[in-house]
């Protein structure tokens, strides 16, 4: 049996990092529609997301995108997370906005472009020891989209070196964590298309290259929890990027697609070991959902992952295995289809009682007035976006 | 055996119709890559396509996209084509780019913002009327995000309206083609997923309603030919949007990805008749070549296009359909490999110089030196993109 | 707010039909694996399927495959069948399993094996008058693995002629039920690939032509609702053949590998009026599940359209409406996620309770001693399988 | 400009492997159609296998399966095959056929099972040392149906010793090559299910243990070229299993269905150095072709081979790099898609009169009337087939 206070324990310790980015505009190559009330700067995203955290009490962590997130002051950007019970979380690069970024960066074939690039990932570094991050994440846009247009070689090693320089640069707490992608924006070959290769440039690198899993960056049919599962035992597995995907990069909120997809990650993370914090497994949401309420979204998203990992957590180990070793298939799945049908928003309403919390995350974030507030106060100004 | 004076006679009689928007620039949600010397009006636009035609001698015709191309006056358009060997071709509308259609455009829930959509369709025929066109062309990024967003037979009725007050507008000597996506924008459901929905919507609203194959537009798996030939043994393909994918809707030169399948799916319209002129079927490019050269990326694909029909053209249909009666499978697939495996550059060569074109299209763009006079003379205004 | 009482006096009146063969060896083109107690005979399939709709008291129908479950008096196995509380279902027509069929059925180049064909399906009619089925259930494994080894059009004609000699046939209160498979056991064409496909012959047939669904039949990415509801809409939605897939038509019990899309789709079906018995819609499992115990398994498949079948009666439809006339994405997805995440297995006890059953059907199975008495008596003969 | 004289020799000396379960019946689920003819025994395969070497000259290898190709005296079939100017090639080890490999092989919850596995590719390894062959090919059906089947780790573990045990085994000489699949006939998780399982179990074994690629066992998207082309920079490329999918593992004949793809990846084998002998790449045919004539297919496949590999042999890298270089996206594309555009037939035809062999392979078949020999003279006996 499941030991019940020690599964609320855990809910309860989870930290969820929500993306600077979620709180801003965004769309698809056809429109981005922009929302009343978003945020100007990287400060008025750390209030919106201590929204997120003030309602649902898991998500202390936001993470930076440079330079969407860029500021003069890191220290300041720092403490105006402190004050608001945040952390700033991972650094995410940037190389692909810029003219220069055309046919790669890392990757380019003009060292020079490649020098640019690296330079950035080297500021980010500097902007990791000033934010006290411990993270640096890198999404390389990097790609071809035609056969021929690069040599795949070629760009390994240019990506090998640049990773290279990069990792030698970083603290002793710091680590570097690596995602790959299918496709998108580069339609032929992107020059870390899955964990393999993400994998094989961590190991070459050392004990602080890490892997990043992205639910939304496979091709159909890839059995992602296999791959958690593979990470974790290898001590790989650096980071998530939450989101869902019907289709392809789809980036919508997190278990809104496959709910038990979602239910089955986290039960290879919780019967591997992940949720350790001694595993450094970051629980990160990367999702850009175009059409819906920024700030409700994002909390819909972290209860999504709360309910996912109770169901997890509830999963009955010892029946588990027994039926496993017995070689029983419909006793086996049932005791984990059990967990999965189990209704846990129950559990999660007296989970946030217990810490204080309204049960009810949306209806708490609904009463602050919040939303009104900034539809009213952020006018003028730039609204922040992709690309701002 | 395949006669050639004749395979030479349906090639050089040929019209490819390229797109206005392949002209400007585009790109990802991630990033639009700017060109120098893109057209900054439709005016520009037409003179870069009479490049292609120039170049090829078989594409004289261009679609346009509304409001992309909008203009005061259509009758100066027409003649400005006219004068540049020119037709215009296909009007696309556009029910995407404004703020209104966040959640639809003729499906959205609200019956105001239907009005303005369908209202925005009439205005297209109205266009068609003064540019002589004959198609509508109809895409719709209407669709859902989210399981229960809207209601999907709801939005089925709406589409169904809507498309029936346009089709009822239409002159007698005009068609609308109706487009089907299988994702994106809309990451749930889309209104006109596949052609089966297509198809319905067709039948019920007479016989100058007809599908739009978009090659870009399917599930993975699907076999494309396989529908092309369905729809032409029903009278019911309208057009072709030729492009190339190797995930999703790459939006790539045609025949860059997957030559082989360009060829079967021309080898079903040869087999089926449906390069006569009177099955009007319209041999459109859809394309957003994002990194490489605008001009030469389009010359390219015509000349794939053209390169492809010469080969379906060259199948030898008598040994075939004796193959295929014999029950031999290896002599069937043999004979449609040969034509295939067969270079038709020598052949397509002769062509053009019997037409009294240059051999080499992509050599005769260069040697116009057209580029450098963009480049040099179009400084200012704004170059046209999606969305402008 | 959901009537809960008509909840449950809609979830007893539900119908399953399960499927002779489901009680049969099966396996995978690498190996069948064999089961202890395994039918020999259509008798012995029903004796079977009776514990099934005993223990669930929702599975009275049976369909049966010919010649796998051919008989000499299929009057003696429709009693048999009442005699144990069933009735025989559909009669699923196979062409695909004799040496005759290997380049075609009713599309074969041939008209000898066409003849041969066609001569089944009428067959087929007859046993449907002796066993007073009312549907035929057809499937074709018709298609090609080449390119060019045969015309997919005159392979349509055939079908369509095919088709209409046995749609004449059926009698006034019987129906042809036309099933669509994207792929296998032909992997370059299926004849009927899609639901369009199967829609258009359907149309051309008269109204007692309808689609079947499975669920493992489709390319990734295919919204399967959307082509539910838009067949309810058309009054041509003749029957589901649930079953689980994660890559290809893989077969594993209904439910196990996205539960939430099984949910969606009978989600379409209340909101549309599916359940309705005017409707017709025959809900029938199809699945081969090859390493888990037989009755279990479809007891566990039953039970688990039973718990979609309840959430999704459980969504409030008055306040999914009212959110998505509001336009309130978030709003409308959550009321369809609360019923989605409710726990319906105790509304399902109650049920089972008020019906005089065993709230738990798979211990009411294991209780009975069925399964030992099958392993200990049904010993010597030929079991049932794929082909036998 | 390409060296001709070299392109020639390298054709000259190409060696395919062919699979000697190409020469049996094989099938899908639904019905494995049987062909007269059909060899009885290895012995016999081998004569077949020697007429495809001797129309083609490039085939000399020939796959072994165990225990399909079971003998009493694997030095007789050696010497059987000398004698034919074949050798043996990669021995084939096969743990899914037997009931007690029903949940798995080496990766099985029971000891016992495991053991007997591991006993069996011991064996495969002595008859390596009997046979001389090189290769230990291991491929695993093992995998899971339903999650929660079994613990993914576990088997993780359970691989990595059977793996272990078994490469110490290895002579010398001899090689571990380990492939991966994505799905089937498991459909959960299969136990290695992409090329970065198989590299990361490679890498721990030692230099001698290599990966397999079977250009059916990808999801749709995968770009195949990219991990060929990152293997080969790793030193771990061992096989390739070359055969043609549509939509899953088809298993049909090389560069039927994309040889374009085929063609991207010899492209990548030429770039890297794959074909020098030193690699010790394996050119392994696997196909199971069901409905096609068996000899003229795997011949058939044999010239897609060579043809690929000449136009692999033609792209002019210089101008290639040179492109590329320069970040000339249309110009690198086009450097390759001229030598794909090549009809390399005339220049193979050749290749093969230069070798003294007959132009037309097929035809030199046909002439030998070793077709009508097989029927009339392999009567009675039991065909060969999987499972056989």
């Amino acid at each position: 049996m499941t030991d019940l206070s020690a599964v609320k324990t855990a809910l309860k310790s989870q930290e969820i990092e929500t993306p600077s980015w979620g709180y801003g505009n965004s769309g698809t190559r056809f429109k981005v529609f922009a929302q009343p009330g978003v945020p100007r700067d990287p400060f008025e995203k750390l209030d919106d997301a201590a929204q997120v955290h003030a309602a649902t009490g898991v998500a202390p962590l936001v993470s930076l995108h440079i330079p969407w997130d860029a500021v003069d002051d890191y220290a300041e950007l720092a403490a105006h997370a402190k004050e608001r019970g945040l952390r700033l979380g991972a650094i995410n690069a940037n190389t692909f906005q810029e003219d220069d970024y055309k046919l790669g960066s890392v990757t380019h074939p003009d060292p020079k472009v490649r020098r640019k690039a690296v330079d950035h990932l080297l500021e980010c570094v500097d902007i990791m020891d000033a934010t006290g991050s411990r993270d640096l994440k890198l999404w390389f846009a990097d790609g071809t989209n035609y056969p021929g247009q690069d040599d795949i070689t070629a760009r390994q090693e240019r990506l090998a070196e640049a990773l290279s320089e990069v990792y030698a640069r970083l603290g002793e707490d710091q680590r570097m964590v690596l995602e790959y992608k299918l496709f998108e924006p580069a339609f032929y070959t992107t020059d870390v298309p899955d964990w393999g290769t993400s994998y094989a440039h961590c190991l070459k690198l050392g004990p602080r290259a890490k892997v990043v899993v992205d639910t939304g960056h496979h091709a159909p049919g890839t059995n992602i929890e296999f791959i958690v599962a593979f990470l974790l035992r290898e001590g790989r597995l650096g980071a998530f990027d939450f989101n869902s995907r019907f289709y392809a990069d789809d980036d919508l909120m997190v278990g809104s697609a496959d709910p038990f997809q979602l239910f089955r990650i986290l039960h290879e993370v919780a019967k591997n070991g992940g949720f350790e914090k001694e595993q450094e497994v970051a629980f990160m949401l990367d999702q850009c959902h175009n059409i819906e309420a920024k700030i409700p979204a994002v909390i819909r998203s972290v209860m999504n992952v709360q309910e996912a990992t109770a169901k997890a957590l509830l999963v009955d180990l010892d029946a588990l295995r027994a039926a496993q070793a017995a070689g029983d298939v419909l006793g086996a799945n049932a005791v984990l289809m059990d967990a999965y049908n189990t209704d846990v928003r129950p559990l999660l309403r007296e989970v946030r009682e217990e810490q204080g919390l309204d049960p009810d995350p949306l209806a708490a974030y609904a009463a602050t007035g919040w939303q009104d507030h900034i539809v009213a106060t952020r006018v003028g100004g730039t609204q922040a976006g992709w690309g701002a």
